[in-house]
């Protein structure tokens, strides 16, 4: 399994951006947020968690990720409860994080432990602590009330642990409304247009791919056969497929904001191609999680591992270097749509057949979100 | 003629800058605008007009621009009906213009001609569709109810098309309402201020040049005479005078937003100043189409030809360079003033003497508005 | 004594910071500002006033600082009352300050003696004119009506004229409301964690320092000692201290928004520490000018000078650096809690023992706040 890199963007710079995003957000102030609250998001890839806090904005709240001294990580409002300074720009020592500013500590639980210079700690000394889990190589974060946190409902990730599945990973910030992110998963028809000199290839082929969606316990799962259909650029410069293919895709989406994606493609089979093997050609695996930032910004967390010369560290990077193509252009449109969304709202908009996936994925949303609000 | 040409930056990044210009509306969403929407504006030079299809905010409304397979322009709401993907950044084809998120086809006329994946077409599968025409080597819109669009009512510079004089354009964003650019071309004594060192010269010649308003059926014409005085630096630049020079001005001002402009000079005749030739000398005309974007932005579309030297294209380019500076000079100036209007209101104000020709146009326009609006 | 130099910045690019900042405010509009305008503050440096007029904005208005022609300072509403162009592009002239659009001439009184073309100059012909005074090296301005400016009640700094106390000095632009930056110098607990790699030092020291407050007419005075501690790293760069050191720290804070600073160490005396003379080990001076430029902003005018090795001018310079580094530390927190507290607001603070002094000061301004508001 070759070494997983995060891009030094994720973790240079962290302070600077924070400031300037957050300049961002007094502009956009108005929105109106409705983000599922009892629910688990990805906060960070585990690897971003470490002694040196981080600030980063979920659900439209300053949070604060980090290390401590025994290993576990952490999440508290990134605001001290003395003078409001940022957390985030502390430091982790014996007891906990300790404030930049005037020093209070703060233990996991966001009870202050400490203040400098007194011995009395009242009981108002405290800040939001939220729960998080490190599972699969990711830290989840609960919104909700800490005592409903269930990490047994955490999305499952197998594929991160297992040294079968080389991937690299990726945070990419998105100027758009995170669930723009996910109906882009939703409506795979995008591909031929959006993606047409990587993963998507041929636009008819997506536009007639044989797709069925089915309802889940917590979401969706959709599935798509491009039978005896052109092989796209990614596909062809992975494994070297000369004729035409058999693709398969399939799209589990477990709300709110994870998508786990299988894709694949072999030699077209034309005498039998239902029956064909999902071994020996091209595959790979996506793991989507896509967390909302503000209303009108998310972080969208994704891996990318290879199906295919899984000993090759080289198949491993090339395939990121796709997907990471891929996904600016995803972002360069969807960014545009927000912006036109957000002047012009979607009251006159309309659904054609390929929404089909997408408005149940809405509507399955919806009702967890109706649920949560009563 | 020489070669017209366009910066580059008018044409390459428009994308990017889109984005970053839209951002920047968004915190100035509290504006009310104010357009006379029945009325032509520029909404681009022709040649700015390719298959490659143009964002441009006109009259606060979102526009994509192209042209098609036939040669004919278009303009269309920049926004999909789908869900609202900007179709800017989609692609002409032999049907219309495709959205670049899922395939949907518009024609000229705003309505979709192709649901990739579906026969039928719901009626409300369309957008908004701006008549748009070409002429003078401009591209006009009408930004009112289409079936009122007469291009006969369009503003005529034949000087664009006439091989006698030779032009070179320019498109300019400029941050601040377009009638302070109207206003700015109204009260002719900023250009001893403004212009000093380029088209303006000594300050006394334009306070006390003989200046006469006269109103027109479309908006009103301005002109000023200044006999017997020394030459601004672009006039001895252009065709080395040694003394002083009778110099005129000529703008028409056409509601809501062209002016035209005829200035020049020749050698002082101080027994009969009045009668002197207009020909000989220095002279220009400058088209100013002044198209608002926003209600505190607008696009500066000018062109200046030569009126001396009309064979020779470095005269052209001189010339062009010289007023290029002299915009530049007017955009500092005016984007100030923008900031502090909009800070400061204009009740405080005061009218002096010089602002006679601003005030009529303002009357003007604002009868128009006044009808317009009921 | 040095030679005074302003960084480069200050000077350079004027106008350009005006227009991004006054960008900046308007996205901030919805902000409530709420300053003592009967008040004298620090509009600049004296050496900024120059007949090259500048833009500042003070108490979140517009104003015009310059050098008349007879070598006075003025301050004029950077705003012409004809069209509101910025009379800070305008340009210093015989009679006063000349607009640069359309050339109306303002004497220091902000009333109008030229309006070009015109003999008539009507009553209404004016701009505010802010009483403005230079001082110890600074021009002062105040905010309120001009007949209640008493220059009497300028706050007197006389070290910036005793050849004795050289020093450099800064002028810093820091996105927070100025009344955090003021909240900083009154809990010096900060020191040890902020600056502990240059003026601060071990927190415990500050932490355990015997600190008295007092109330005085105009604000309140903080006096803190130090005994036998370990010399910060500043101090030790300065002059070579080998062991620890008795220190102190007195603040005056003269409401509204002036600190001034004396702070130093000797060599331990352990028999008498308090007895200890101030003189022949380290000591500085910091004027602490704080301005408001908006609810959310602030000018930070600060100057340094070094009471010790006073004929050396790289110690003067030395000190400058290390002084400016450690503000930038104290920008880069309190710019992050200036979001933090605008997001979340005050409610949920709590003041613990170090927040004595800074209590005090806030109440000594609420006094005052209340007093002029009725």
């Amino acid at each position: 399994m070759p070494k997983k890199r995060l891009s030094s963007s994720v973790i240079l710079g962290e302070i600077t951006r924070s400031v300037l995003d957050e300049q961002f957000y007094h502009c956009h102030q108005g929105d109106i947020a409705m983000f599922l609250k009892k629910a688990w998001y990805v906060a960070a890839w585990s690897a971003e968690v470490t002694p040196t806090p981080v600030a980063r904005r979920i659900c439209d709240e300053p949070v604060v990720l980090y290390r401590d001294h025994s290993g576990r990580i952490a999440a508290l409002q990134d605001s001290c409860c003395h003078r409001g300074a940022a957390l985030s720009v502390g430091r982790v020592v014996e007891r906990g994080l300790q404030c930049g500013y005037h020093g209070l500590i703060f233990g996991a639980d966001g009870i202050c432990v400490h203040i400098p210079g007194q011995d009395q700690i009242p009981s108002t000394a405290k800040v939001r602590s939220y729960p998080i889990v490190e599972q699969d190589d990711l830290a989840w974060i609960w919104m909700g009330p800490p005592e409903e946190a269930d990490p047994g409902k955490i999305v499952r990730y197998p594929f991160h642990g297992d040294l079968k599945w080389p991937y690299r990973s990726q945070r990419l910030r998105v100027n758009a409304d995170y669930l723009l992110l996910v109906d882009n998963l939703m409506d795979l028809t995008h591909l031929g247009y959006v993606h047409s000199s990587t993963v998507g290839g041929n636009p008819l082929v997506h536009v007639e791919a044989k797709t069925t969606t089915a309802q889940t316990s917590s979401g969706l799962k959709l599935t798509r056969r491009m039978f005896n259909s052109p092989p796209p650029p990614t596909y062809v410069k992975a494994v070297g497929f000369k004729g035409n293919v058999d693709r398969w895709q399939e799209f589990k989406y477990i709300a709110p904001s994870t998508v786990l994606q299988w894709s694949g493609a072999v030699d077209a089979n034309l005498e039998a191609p239902n029956a064909g093997p999902r071994e020996g050609g091209f595959s790979l695996r996506i793991f989507h999680g896509i967390t909302p930032e503000t209303s009108t910004t998310c972080h969208y967390f994704w891996s990318a591992a290879n199906g295919y010369r899984q000993d090759d560290p080289e198949a491993t990077e090339q395939l990121f270097e796709e997907i990471n193509v891929a996904f600016a252009e995803d972002k360069a449109m969807i960014e545009l749509q927000q912006l036109r969304l957000k002047e012009l709202g979607e009251g006159a908009l309309i659904a054609i057949q390929s929404d089909k996936a997408r408005l149940s994925m809405r509507r399955a949303l919806n009702g967890l979100l109706s649920r949560e609000t009563g």
